[in-house]
């Protein structure tokens, strides 16, 4: 017979999934009600409820799709795109191109605007490609690059879609809760994201809202979506209220967890959020420059949640990320793609964003490069965090 | 601020979820691990090989799709289908129907069997239409027809497809867990279930095996798969042994349940689960039958985990089922697509399916009949079923 499952102590500070709290493991472990069930759905309207709040949207069409992240980029392509649509992607990294994957195997034309890992899509590229092509269904870009750690600027890519007839679609996985997201204010028609980046919450489920715009797109489609599981025209008939049509079961302890993480966000207020992301972000990152790892991005287009640093070539990056783990139990994420082997992600997702979490970071990562002979002097990435933390008046205890 | 959500206690006793152990929901509730951590890759082994148990299989792609049991279906049939390939389908039900329009989504060209619901296609119509029509890519049934409690004969149809060279898909979704899917015995080429009901785990994942036979096929698509969240070619390097390459982040807490859940299968075993299911399901039968609750279909081709009933005329079955719920937190099912009003679907599905439950069922639905006059003597069908419970002979606690 298998034995009990005990995990052993980790501190997740890779790219996802982030440390969740206690009362969101303890909503996991409700007692499951039925999908139709009157107080199931008051679950769902709570749920659509705090998503309208995180998006910063008042789109009615907010739901949480039933798969991780990948799940939602797929519902967000596969129920706009069809056969012979043009859609204009920035291509800067892993998700960027999963978006162009994503936007071909549904027969879609994706035009990829192309430029190096680590570096943001100019606006400039985004409307001379939209001035270039024919009709364009859609811009497609990634708002929180998580295999480079950088951060999409959207300002005015709303109004550009909307003076070309396309629609806005907005990859908002690693960004959503961590920093804002204003899906109404920047016009996004499409936007997805996941649960366990900065939500908080175990991986399962994939937030997604939809415009007026995209639904009327969506609801006037030539063709059947090529998906069932992911057709967004019947999801609705599910999670619209009135309706609560049977399509597919829904995953209800993700609900339940989803539910309360959002709670969570709730509690503490965005701009708060936003702040102690951006804080404990600015003080890993003068403690990692400070024993010369270096941010990818340019200081002004740096994620406040992943930050992605180039390992010097004298150092064994993944020796001392199996250091960390083993002795330590602190995971961080190593590169993907063209990056792996080259780069660190350190993510300071939701829960995981504390200054507890990077001093403790820091000292590892000292202790471990003293130990293979690659520093000298420990503390000098923790007093370099400290010096960032001293910079910040203290109203109140700092998560 | 919104309040703490606590549930209403429910008895589940619908066509899923099924009741959840309180090891599985505290399994929920374990601290995340990295889908990618040692330690996590472990518990994907474990439910790997208890997968392989349930399912009574050696093949070595034995995984759970990241989405509930309708996933599961979109995944078997997106793999195998490519653009104008025939696939037979027995279509009986809801999902049989839902297993068309699936194949029709993907390209494929759909050739229905069609036969009365409550009934099961016979294997010489399956035969005469691999006769009949020219290359065929596939035959998909479903085993166990929630929406009509009708059970598949399956015994002839793997050895059928073999002669004519087309992969048999089967829908175990309901049955896995509660009767015997012996995918190898049977020669199931690709078979999906859900979690959320012989398995008892809450819904969320969709256990999927594929024999060697239907892997290759998928690998020597011409095509890729429209589906990349769902592509089982990429899936596989996450779920294969010794490569664990990154595709999507797996659901973890979903997985620590259904490891656990699959963990009390195997400590039961599953003859004495089955023979669990078939006298729980005997004794329901028992008391709707005596309250003139008929199984719509013929006893030898009943489920034992989902009993349909047809519902008398002069019984209002909404009325009697909102009862049930609100009185008793009892949940029943109700009839989908043309059965809507018509039936109940009465689940007894892996926790739900105990004798303490079916006791409990007929007494409140006895109470319900005669508050609205439908009965006047109460405890005949507790009595029916008493007697089918007499029968057997008490080997040890039964649950």
């Amino acid at each position: 017979m298998m034995r009990d499952f005990i995990p052993p102590r980790r501190l997740l500070l890779g790219p996802g999934p982030s440390m969740v709290h206690p009362r969101v493991l303890q909503a996991l472990a409700t007692p499951l009600l039925g999908h139709l069930d009157p107080a199931f759905l008051g679950v769902m309207n709570d749920v659509q409820h705090l998503l309208r709040f995180v998006f910063a949207t008042t789109h009615p069409f907010t739901i949480a799709v039933s798969g991780t992240g990948s799940a939602g980029m797929e519902a967000a392509i596969v129920n706009v795109v069809e056969p012979g649509d043009a859609v204009i992607v920035g291509v800067n990294g892993v998700f960027g191109m999963r978006l162009a994957t994503v936007i071909e195997r549904c027969g879609g034309k994706a035009i990829r605007l192309e430029i190096p890992w680590g570096q943001v899509i100019p606006p400039e590229m985004i409307e001379s490609a939209l001035r270039r092509s024919g009709p364009v269904k859609a811009v497609a870009l990634v708002h929180a690059e998580t295999s480079t750690g950088a951060s999409q600027p959207l300002d005015t890519i709303g109004s550009l879609c909307r003076d070309h007839n396309a629609l806005l679609i907005i990859d908002a996985v690693t960004s959503l809760g961590g920093m804002p997201v204003d899906v109404d204010r920047l016009g996004i028609d499409v936007c997805y994201s996941a649960t366990q980046k900065c939500l908080s919450c175990p991986p399962g489920l994939a937030p997604l809202t939809l415009s007026s715009r995209a639904l009327s797109v969506i609801k006037g489609r030539r063709t059947p979506c090529q998906s069932w599981y992911l057709d967004l025209a019947l999801v609705a008939e599910y999670w619209a209220e009135g309706s609560r049509a049977y399509h597919h079961t829904a995953p209800i302890s993700m609900l339940y967890a989803l539910r309360e993480a959002l709670r969570l966000v709730e509690e503490e207020g965005l701009p708060t959020r936003v702040a102690r992301h951006r804080l404990n972000s600015e003080a890993v990152v003068a403690g990692l420059m400070e024993l010369e790892f270096t941010p990818l991005p340019l200081t002004e287009h740096r994620l406040p949640m992943l930050t992605c640093v180039t390992v010097p070539p004298h150092i064994d990056e993944a020796a001392v990320r199996q250091q960390l783990l083993q002795i330590y139990g602190i995971e961080i994420g190593g590169g993907l793609g063209p990056l792996k082997g080259k780069v660190w992600r350190i993510g300071l997702m939701g829960e995981s964003s504390t200054e507890a979490n990077v001093l403790t970071f820091l000292n590892a990562l000292e202790e471990v490069l003293i130990r293979f002979g690659w520093l000298s002097t420990p503390g000098v990435a923790l007093q370099a965090a400290a010096r960032v933390y001293s910079r910040t008046v203290r109203k109140e205890h700092r998560a």
